[in-house]
């Protein structure tokens, strides 16, 4: 029988594989490191399977000083928790856990406003490693520290998380559809529906067609939204910039097809040229701009000033303006009760071996979302 | 008796005193002017009283191929309907109205949304002249061409603005005190209400306090704001810039006073700089910049793309995102019950024949608002 049992691991140091990254731009390599216990107010979580969004290989090719190595990667995640550090009240052993990159502690002004999802307490600094006292849980084997990345790392068999970026699933939503939800389609429907609060009959532009702009198309979809420009999934109509001209840049081609403007518009690459076209686009008298994008070149965003005068805004987001620990929770259900759909976004499946594939596919557009298994 | 009768003049030439700008900057001539007969959906009025707005200042100086001239400025009046052209219906001879820049066609998808008070039909391009045909009602003694300004030009005994451009008043207002209402002090006050929708307790940062400004602030006020940064009229708390440094710059003063940032930001006096004060000196989670002056330079306004995704909006309106002939009733309500002041903007009074004086004492800082007396 005791040959049976998972031996004990809380408080013991775990060794584990996970897939280093060593230099910006390099490719992982699949080490044997060393997790910690978790402190106080920390979750270790045994990963379960974990997908590649856009913003790892943003860091991932970031040299320093903001680019920090060796790291481990990775933040969309569904994982189980394997232990627990002191004062840890939410989560126990056994639990499923979303991990995120967005914190929510619950208690701060923000978390427990309506109006904001940036936690005051844990969104204001991005530490490279743990959040509570700046330390890694991460070494390898000849003891070197490896950076933790947005309070996830998920490109780990085991990893430690604080308590205020691990949501708990229910266990009736499969895993790798949960796993989307824990950043770019969260992202994506939360934009729409939090953050512009598309409306019935109103018009949609999404600049930017990888997994979180298809989730904005999705949730304008939910919305009511009766133009969403862009392709498929339910947008029902599509602009390629390629076509478009000096003279008649897309922009125009948009106002054009929205009879002045679109009423929402959301750039969802990160590119700051991309984003005045958004606000270009959109509609005089009430054109709202979600950037959701993280701009990959720290650009500032320029717009003219004029044009922001005939009623236009501008505003932004992470997390499309979810608290994940109260509104994934909300998405879930909708994807049980068929209003969201998640599967179509995984397009690829992969062996944790195989990771370095996910990024290939990714960057190469070839994929939404590679789902890892770890066990696999 | 007939000798006591005004002489009918509708459908007549006018001629009368106007002061009119010859050269961007030059003192102001006042000279025989004639005035042509209302077309079509126009109204004739004869101004009783004008106030000089940042605004004239601005265009009055501004070289071609913006600045056009000869030129009648002037936008914040009240006169007295004199005579109307084909199909006006709502006004006719004899009504008090307040001409406006910001057209209401109240017909137009604009006009009938709550969103937007960008009347899509008339706001869209900016004539010199009038907005229907693009020609001007003015000419010197010689036959020249004098240019209209934003649909009023109320530097004139006589005018000729678009229907869409007049609010008829009630009486029950004082002429001067209405006439503030026509631009700058409703700007102020519908920024807080309408733009920002200020709530109870938040706090507001207001930069620039003339008279627009300080009719934020006491728009603010009226909607409760807990702390409003700036100075005079109720405002609470003072930050003189010059007393900010380069390692504290007034955002960080105001990011200390307000803890963490203002709940909404206003900037109103139309310079790029201190658009980026505003939005920096905005708190993470929902902080609101909202612009009001118009750019002087016609520069572009630069934001942080990162800081935007930390929840901070931007949006610009305007006339305070006010419909003139729906809003402008309420403010006059509010201040006939009190709630609105408007007596203590008009810090001097003159007459038309004095007008430079006015351009004077607002260019120097020390008028908010200078009441010109036609008759006077």
């Amino acid at each position: 029988m005791e040959s049976h049992c998972t031996p004990e691991t809380a408080g013991k140091v775990i060794r584990c594989k996970a897939a280093v990254c060593r230099n910006p731009g390099e490719p992982l390599m699949i080490e044997e490191i060393e997790v910690d216990p978790p402190k106080a107010w920390e979750v270790r979580i045994k990963i379960i399977c974990t997908s590649l969004c856009h913003s790892d290989l943003t860091f991932w090719k970031m040299k320093a000083p903001i680019g920090v190595f060796p790291r481990i990667f990775g933040h969309e995640a569904v994982g189980v928790v394997e232990s627990v550090g002191e004062h840890v009240e939410e989560l126990i052993k056994g639990d499923i856990v979303l991990p995120v990159f967005q914190p929510n502690c619950r208690k701060c002004r923000d978390c427990m406003s309506e109006k904001s999802n940036a936690c005051s307490v844990f969104g204001k600094k991005i530490s490279p490693d743990m959040p509570r006292d700046g330390t890694s849980r991460f070494k390898d084997l000849k003891g070197e520290v490896l950076h933790h990345f947005v309070g996830v790392s998920s490109f780990s068999e085991y990893t430690v998380v604080d308590e205020t970026h691990a949501v708990k699933l229910t266990p009736d939503i499969p895993v790798d559809k949960a796993c989307l939800l824990s950043c770019g389609v969260s992202t994506g429907v939360g934009s729409a529906w939090k953050v512009a609060a598309v409306e019935e009959g109103s018009t949609v532009a999404i600049f930017g067609l990888g997994a979180v702009g298809l989730a904005v198309a999705m949730g304008a979809r939910l919305r009511g939204a009766s133009k969403i420009i862009g392709k498929k999934f339910g947008v029902t109509d599509f602009v390629n910039p390629a076509t478009c001209t000096a003279e008649k840049p897309v922009s125009e081609v948009i106002k054009e097809m929205t009879d002045g403007g679109a009423d929402y518009c959301f750039e969802c690459i990160g590119l700051a040229s991309l984003m005045q076209d958004a606000f270009k686009s959109s509609r005089e008298g009430w054109g709202k701009t979600v950037i959701i994008g993280v701009e990959m070149h720290g650009s500032p965003l320029t717009v003219s000033s004029y044009e922001l005068l005939r009623g236009k805004s501008v505003i932004g987001s992470f997390f499309g303006g979810l608290k994940p620990k109260s509104d994934i929770p909300l998405l879930i259900r909708k994807y049980l009760d068929k209003e969201l759909s998640l599967d179509e976004f995984i397009t690829h499946e992969l062996s944790f071996q195989e990771i370095n594939k996910a990024f290939e596919l990714l960057q190469a557009g070839k994929s939404l979302r590679c789902m890892i298994w770890m066990d696999r």
